[in-house]
């Protein structure tokens, strides 16, 4: 079966706004660190008057990892929502600037495109504070059938079921790339996201998805366990293939009872964790639409990884394709 | 006589939008490397289209300045148009979230917030391709004479004449701070623009101008000379004071028979030269308004442009402060 993408992508269309902040700065504004808070646009107001000078990048969980199978090589399309204003312009140009094919059409009225306000800490960790805007305008109609029948793996983020219409436009888009025999994707994206969703997330490993990312806290959290061996066996339960990963420990992927761990790529120097997960999703899709055995989609998705988190943003400055 | 303000900064309030580009992008798009070049929205348009994606990071050249006087410590205000949008919200948020005073009235019709398209090569030479937008609103009635009052060196950018009105408002501003026993300096800005407005820079500089900024190109272009020491001669005649840098080769500061001739500081890997000058001035206006001997203001400019062409884009990372 031909495929015009490898991977369709479904996200929140997100500008990032990236600070450095120090400790005392979260701990002022009672922020959790390494977390995604969603906040509403008056907290966001006053959280970028308190923050310090930031610069905008184009980011959001799905579209980062998108961009990563750009840079891979890898053909991409997109689907999710800005507003047809500069932010949205620069979502917008940031994806279609690298080949990924996106034409979900701009909100005209409504919130504005989404912000995610990104402290970067001494530690590197970053925390999220995300302000959804016109993300929430997005739902099933956005999804064009043609599209997701014509990519070999329809991959979503977690972040999406925080708002309805948008967890209905996945099923829809999951239902879909199953009925044209496509396979369909998810990362858990956050640990707080699974404490929210946990019953749905577990439904939906076991009946519909066909690869499953998260990370260690996340997969611990999914099954509410304590250690990472006990998330990896109750996962190897339910899952078809699952690529959990563990920061500098690497990564597992497993598959029925094939286990794969990969060790991480190696890092000069962590600068800003933004990112890791999404262009580890990355690195692998890539490889598993290119056909590639398991362990080495790990390998690639280590190598993404290794490149987003040596410098501030989440979208990757140097061609991923030549570092393989 | 006591200052609230170190300086003020009157310029192009923009926001810079980076993108790496390879040498025959420049040539594909006849970009003239390293020099700036006023584009209508058409052009602005046609370009961000053809170019890779972005970051978006305040900029304008004396918002640079302001940004590193900020650093170093400084007590700074900047007089600067921009529109009532997204991307001006980006530039007020970014000077007065580092202390620096902008209370210019941001338009709420007319043309969009200032956006300049840089493109940096391998070389790590950047190119930039402007569109004045909401800068081109700037007026007389901008000028606040208690701020330029309050300030000890009212500091403005070449790039201003190319707009009359905001011409009008820095002869304003001049007047208004030679009144109050202020100094008045003004950066060449480009050799271009220093093309375009050669006898009325010249006169500048023999009658209002205090301190004088400019590289080698520019002053080169300014007397119609082949040599810099030509050129510093040429300065010497009519300049009161003029800081004048030469990149790896560091600056040279006469005033009178004196001369200051003070090496670069030393950078590991030069990687984006955009707000090389910028912050040259910063460092030097820094250290002016701070009572320091010229080659130590020479010094601290030197340390600031250090600083900025080791990273993407033109406000520092690190505090200059902690540099000194």
């Amino acid at each position: 079966m031909t495929s015009a993408f490898d991977v369709l992508g479904i996200g929140n269309a997100i500008v990032d706004v990236i600070a450095r902040a120090d400790d005392a700065f979260l701990a002022r504004h009672t922020l959790a660190k390494g977390s995604m808070t969603l906040v509403d646009e008056a907290r966001a107001e006053a959280l970028y008057g308190a923050m310090g000078p930031g610069i905008e990048v184009s980011g959001g969980s799905c579209g980062n990892t998108m961009a990563g199978v750009a840079s891979f090589g890898g053909k991409g399309a997109y689907i999710g929502k800005v507003r047809n204003d500069q932010l949205g312009q620069v979502f917008g140009h940031d994806l279609r600037s690298i080949g990924v094919s996106f034409d979900t059409a701009a909100a005209t009225s409504g919130p504005s495109t989404a912000r995610c306000l990104i402290l970067v800490t001494p530690d590197a960790q970053r925390t999220m504070n995300t302000y959804l805007g016109a993300c929430t305008g997005l739902g099933p109609d956005d999804i064009d059938p043609k599209v997701v029948a014509a990519a070999q793996v329809t991959y979503v983020e977690g972040y999406l079921w925080d708002e309805p219409e948008a967890k209905k436009a996945v099923l829809k888009a999951f239902d879909t790339a199953h009925a044209a025999g496509r396979l369909v994707s998810i990362t858990l994206s956050d640990s707080f996201c699974v404490d929210r969703y946990r019953d749905e997330f577990r439904a939906l490993v076991r009946d519909k998805i066909d690869i499953l990312f998260g990370n260690e806290a996340e997969i611990k959290s999914l099954y509410q366990v304590d250690s990472f061996d006990e998330a990896l066996e109750a996962t190897r339960k339910e899952a078809k293939i699952a690529a959990l990963t563990r920061s500098e420990k690497g990564s597992v992927v497993i598959k029925g009872s094939e286990t794969y761990a990969v060790p991480a790529a190696p890092v000069a120097r962590v600068v800003d964790t933004t990112g890791a997960g999404d262009l580890y999703a990355s690195g692998f899709l890539y490889g598993f639409t290119r056909g590639k055995p398991l362990a080495e989609c790990a390998r690639l998705g280590g190598i993404a990884a290794a490149e987003i988190i040596c410098h501030v943003g989440a979208r990757p400055e140097t061609p991923l394709k030549g570092l393989v």
